[in-house]
């Protein structure tokens, strides 16, 4: 049981991950049945390289340190970094050790909002979409869980209803009418497995009713071209003008259908105005058309009452959507869709051929916890602490970045700040920030933008108030 | 607390299904908010009569009763029903009281597998589709719950890889190499809600490399049709022999692509022989194509050594498909596609779009389920189950229904029965049968047969022992 290894012949992991330190958390192999360990042990170390968490150039450990800190032998350690070595996964020398080889990610690329898990290594990241998942309500959820489990009907564990379980959907109705404003009847609410999942649904819809074209924000999210264009629909890019999207290009576009960000445009951080808002649902009724209304992160908004939802105002012209992502975790995958009533039919029966409707536990469980008013307090607890790292990281900017201009703080997980000129063009600053060990985005990597003055979107909801004061100083001195 | 109600006054609910006499559970609102009761209570009750689990006819409680039933008050009741009666769902008669009205379905109706709740109100249902749903086992499932939340890490709450959860994978690499025989490297297993999902997604990718139509055997299941369709392709109905797909017909359609069941084929209940195995993949290698697999119950053999899977004679020209619907639940909405490399980029980036990947937790605790042996001892406990099920209704069909000949017993969860001349022609029979209170499927109900002879479909798993002997009496008394 002693180890005469010392710390750099352990190899090395990327410091700032969440699993630093943790082979047993990377490479879970000593629960799988003793016969299956080997092959396991391979296929954990493929899987970790190619999804980018062990990156190029990462040593492992010897392999008498890794088999005792994963608790199998070592010979089944050594087969593996060989089979590995032979499939070209990692790369060894004499005496020099093991370590990663460069391998082509076959994971999707992260888009812009990051629906992907964060790569490892970076010293500061504010790129946006991803909340706190150490807020997740570990014990209200499990105590949800059980409940669930003892008070569902047999005959419930058997096909659900696409259009989800009756129950959930009137809890969503009263949940988003109070929260969000919008017109919920439980009979036009579909539930989905997230946002991704309703733009396909709606794509699909439009286009079997001979759809080509959405138009989309610009600057906007890169994530909604991908996903429409999946369904078939090919995108064009609308400018906003300060107040949201802007009607001319709308109209000139002649599109039919929209996808909007109102409540806290992506990536602009922009609130939809009345007039904005008017004029949208005006063109939707003039071309017998579709506004979706993508409420990504509607639930937070900070120093005023909240916006209602647009589709509030005209049930009929506006698809809603939004999920609970950001407010408890994505790998829940659980969201929802509501439909006008000349569309719910179509979308019904495209989430029933998708995937048979919505897990049945996981929908009972969510009701639950929505009735009970657990999600209420998860929405107060995330507020609270959402606000405080928003202020923190305006306070920071004002230290560290004098004259910057920020904007959009009133709502979401986000904030966009524009800098004074003595930061040079934005290729150039995002070129040192990168270098320098910071993920940031630039809003010119969303879409048009005004000038080349380094307009930045710093995602701020993932990281607590020392890591946002410390990555906005690590930011300005290596940019600086 | 007293109740002046006689039996009569009560209402009438079909006493068949499960949740007979239980008002509380088919309208589930003492847990609502006090404020949204009246709401939740009025949206229930719509949902049970648009879903047909409150039949046309059906008699509802007088308002007093069902208000005690539910334990909320009498007015909140009277709501309710003077709502729906303005509405339509429901009828009421001066001192007739308050019973269900016609109302148009607007849940998909049950197709052959019935991926639908069961209509109540028969007195014997044989129509296949449906595992014994008390079978699910509770206390195992809540006890992989509280491990797994237990030990994800927080970060294991973000964005999904959308193959699915790298642990999961391992564990069902490691369970279908060894229960069915398949080719299982993690690396090429997307997980999915179930077998409809995989079609949806094969079916997406065939479309978009430029295939409009596949093949679907005849007899074969209807969903095949419904969910390729979906994606834009047509299905030619190719003929089987009496070992399995006939090759002839399948050469001569310039089809690429053919949807499958070889481990028990839906509905005739063979299993494939090696001659049409080997001929359906030298086609396939031929043509360039690919055979679908969907292996629905192939987790049940009662008499020999389960046939293994065709997808591991040749996993580059097979995709095969499977899920826990039959094992546990279909309300998880739990399965697993495994693509040959040259699709597997495209299915899975189509799993992305659709809805980014399963839920993270859901994946989490079946492979904990799997990895722990509990998914085996499930198994066990369902073969042992279902196969003296079997026997009963191969004896009860013996009993009363002397000369019939009974096929696709060796496996599955249904039987084929044909029967003698003297019962007349099919359709007779199957209308007999309906106005008897049977609900019982003819093979002709799912494409070609021989001849007008009466052949039945016989699901068995859902019914214990006694209501099978009891229904196989029922069905020779009122066709008799």
């Amino acid at each position: 049981m002693t180890s005469s290894g010392s710390n750099s012949d352990r190899g090395t992991l990327p410091g700032s991950a969440p699993w630093a330190a943790a082979w047993e958390l990377l490479l879970p192999v000593a629960d799988a049945p003793a016969r299956a360990r080997g092959r396991t042990l391979q296929a954990a170390l493929r899987e970790a390289i190619r999804s980018g968490r062990l990156a190029r150039g990462t040593r492992l450990p010897a392999s008498r340190e890794l088999a005792a800190d994963l608790g199998v032998s070592r010979g089944l350690v050594t087969e593996a970094y060989e089979q590995l070595v032979a499939e070209g996964y990692l790369l060894s020398g004499r005496g020099a050790g093991t370590w990663v080889g460069a391998v082509v990610h076959t994971t999707a690329p992260p888009p812009a909002q990051d629906l992907a898990p964060r790569p490892p290594g970076a010293r500061a990241d504010f790129v946006p979409g991803t909340p706190d998942l150490s807020l997740f309500p570990r014990a209200a959820w499990a105590a949800a869980q059980r409940g669930v489990l003892a008070e569902l009907a047999h005959h419930e564990l058997g096909y659900p209803d696409p259009r989800g379980l009756p129950r959930l959907r009137v809890a969503l109705a009263e949940l988003l009418t109070r929260r969000r404003g919008v017109v919920a009847d439980p009979e036009r609410i579909v539930v989905v497995s997230g946002v991704a999942q309703a733009s396909t649904l709606l794509g699909a819809v439009l286009h079997a009713r001979g759809a080509r074209v959405v138009g989309v924000e610009d600057p906007g999210s890169p994530e909604h071209g991908t996903l429409y264009a999946a369904t078939g629909l090919a995108t064009v890019a609308l400018p906003l003008d300060d107040e949201g999207l802007a009607v001319g290009p709308l109209r000139e576009a002649g599109v039919r259908a929209v996808v909007t960000t109102p409540a806290h445009q992506f990536p602009t951080g922009i609130a939809y105005s009345a007039r904005p808002r008017g004029e949208l649902l005006d063109w939707a009724r003039t071309v017998d058309g579709l506004v979706v209304e993508d409420d990504y992160d509607g639930d937070f908004r900070y120093d005023r009452a909240p916006v209602g939802a647009l589709q509030g105002l005209d049930p009929e012209r506006v698809a809603y959507t939004g999920s609970v992502s950001k407010s408890l975790a994505p790998g829940l995958r659980l969201g929802w869709l509501l439909v006008p009533a000349w569309l719910a039919e179509e979308v019904v029966e495209r989430k029933r051929t998708m995937d048979l409707g919505h897990p049945t536990i996981d929908q009972a469980l969510f009701a639950r916890f929505v009735e009970r008013g657990d999600y209420d307090r998860q929405l107060r607890r995330c507020q609270r602490a959402y606000r405080e790292r928003r202020d923190v990281l305006v306070a920071a900017l004002a230290e560290h970045f004098p004259g910057a201009e920020v904007s959009g703080i009133a709502a979401g997980l986000h904030v966009i700040v524009a800098l004074p000129d003595r930061y040079g063009a934005v290729e150039g600053f995002l070129e040192r920030a990168r270098a320098g060990g910071v993920r940031v985005r630039g809003v010119v990597e969303y879409g048009r933008v005004p000038d080349g003055r380094v307009r930045l979107v710093l995602g701020y909801a993932h990281l607590s108030p020392g890591r946002i004061r410390e990555g906005v100083r690590l930011l300005a001195a290596v940019v600086g």
